[in-house]
């Protein structure tokens, strides 16, 4: 078993600041993936016949703004908390699940922690405000917002200025930790009915097309789910400014993950989407600050319907369809490897050229 | 880079014979299945919520026999040969690439040197009958049954007795090497072409139905290949023993991976399928000793029509869709982590009870 990660440096660390990345165009995108594609085009195999990894490649290089991208000291970023909604009966486990999850996550017996280790991936747990706070743990990143946020079918889940403060502490969390790419993972007894409202919101869409069974609804609980996020939805269908929506039906840990995406693609590092849940922040993300989508990579595409709406929202197709419901960015350490190998395929693999090998026949 | 692997030793080499393995019933399956499926449920996480991950742990324990299921050491095998419906213009590329491709793959620069090296997977090139033998390689194993199969739109591909040794190589080569799983491979110019054959026979299709564009053919060309694989179809339509069909419309390559798949099974080693080709040799081999399905798993699903008809004739859900046409293992490498993964999460997970977690709220 490999030695744990070392919890990164507080935000006064060592990490030297990343020199802010030139600003992107379109222009500049298209030529990185045409290079790509030219190169993948060259190398020993039909064209395009490598598939869905070679898209994966493309996409790796736009996000990382180079023709020759590596993936180097991965980082798991795990954002935890609990969510006032839960009170209605939304999940089908109670919210003392999010904290005890949090002692598995570092305890290395959860499916993430398994997976992080399988891939030599660093793995940070952040508790951003569950109901009662986690027990000390060393490695435990402690940015507590509260214990667990305000019941949103009542009045707003937080402050704007929590929303705020949540963001920044995302941003500072991401720029101390190494590495060329961020797994986002999330847990949070209840945070697929907050995911539910903030796609819903932001996409303008009802609630019942893009609400599931989150870990395991019957049909009454589901009955039960959709009622509150009705009621949830009415009480801030006037929000429309992306902090706004964030603040009014978020959650703490999504709320730290917008700040991580948003920090990633400043510093052109990637972004491994997990589930539902972190596709919602990175929809926030990008309704803040157009463009952060360039950084993600999908890493799959679960079994919650929202997840499916928001992937295709933001343009983004994923790598793996195993009908996973976890979170805890499991489906992204799954993804993981097939990242790294399409960046192996392109810098690795000999061209027609240099094989000695012929070409199509006509 | 890693060393390369060592060729494996010859059929007199040092492998121990594996003890026969016990009959298996479909009350063992059963009863692995179940006890799998039980572990896993009591892990901290829903029930079933990695999805298609947790019924790839069951797989491989049935395919194994063991409900603690472990995958050391794996084992690519790439089995080349020509074939001589190249002549007919079936494929998009000359039949010269597939002894090109075979010195690509020991020279470390196809994708499957790649993949093969990102994994740590062995990697066995077999040249089965190529037109023109492969230059001498150290790593190279020679097991040549011709130059190439014979034209079967007028006769059949190979005798009989050229089947039964092309299986009776693949079993020996199987024999010899080491791991737990083997990831079958293959490379032939004008291949896809036969496996459209073996399945249209072997399943009672007709050819349109399993015919794609293999490699890269255009319209043209696909009539072309149309046109061949159906008069050869006719010419053998009468063809209903699995080997018989093997020898009349088979490849050297594909009748070597029958032999490896039996093998493997026999030994109870996972056989992990890569493409249409591969997927074709499987189908073979099951037709021979019904039963042989159960050691394999589907990598992927390609873009090849007929890839999909195998595999739900077979019952095999592929863990990939990437829209894969390219062979030479490189679906089986790309989804090795995840069997791996499979197996972590079923070993290394921890349970309710031993983490302390709450279950669902009723």
């Amino acid at each position: 078993m490999r030695s744990p990660t070392p919890p990164p440096p507080s935000s006064s660390g060592t990490r030297p600041a990343a020199p802010p990345a030139p600003p992107r165009s379109d222009a500049d995108d298209e030529r990185l993936a045409r290079s790509v594609r030219d190169r993948l085009d060259a190398k020993t195999k039909p064209v395009g016949s490598l598939g869905g990894l070679e898209d994966l490649a493309v996409r790796l290089a736009v996000a990382l703004g180079t023709d020759r991208p590596r993936l180097r000291d991965g980082q798991v970023v795990v954002c935890a908390a609990d969510h006032g909604l839960a009170r209605h009966g939304v999940s089908a486990y109670p919210s003392e699940v999010t904290r005890q999850m949090v002692a598995g996550f570092l305890a290395g017996g959860a499916a993430v922690s398994v997976l992080a280790r399988q891939h030599g991936l660093g793995l940070t747990v952040v508790d951003c405000g569950t109901a009662v706070p986690p027990d000390p743990h060393p490695r435990l990143v402690s940015r507590r917002l509260g214990p667990g946020t305000q019941d949103c079918t009542v009045g707003p889940a937080m402050t704007p200025g929590i929303a705020r403060t949540a963001v920044a502490q995302g941003r500072e969390l991401a720029a101390v930790l190494p590495g060329d790419a961020v797994l986002l993972g999330e847990m949070g007894i209840a945070n697929t009915s907050s995911a539910t409202l903030l796609a819903s919101l932001l996409l303008d869409r009802p609630v019942a097309e893009v609400l599931g069974a989150g870990t395991g609804l019957d049909d009454a609980g589901l009955a039960r789910k959709r009622e509150a996020l009705e009621r949830a939805r009415a009480l801030h269908g006037d929000a429309r400014d992306p902090l706004d929506v964030l603040s009014r039906v978020g959650g703490f840990e999504i709320a730290t993950l917008v700040g991580v995406v948003l920090q990633c693609a400043q510093e052109r590092r990637v972004v491994v989407v997990d589930g539902f849940i972190t596709a919602a922040a990175v929809l926030v993300a990008e309704r803040l600050e157009p463009g952060t989508v360039r950084a993600c990579v999908a890493s799959h595409r679960s079994a919650e319907p929202g997840h499916a709406v928001v992937l295709e929202a933001l343009g983004l197709d994923p790598v793996l369809q195993l009908g996973l419901r976890l979170g805890e960015a499991s489906g992204a350490a799954l993804a993981w490897p097939l990242l790294l190998s399409a960046c192996a395929v392109l810098e690795e693999m000999a061209t027609f050229g240099s094989a000695g090998v012929s070409g199509p026949a006509r």
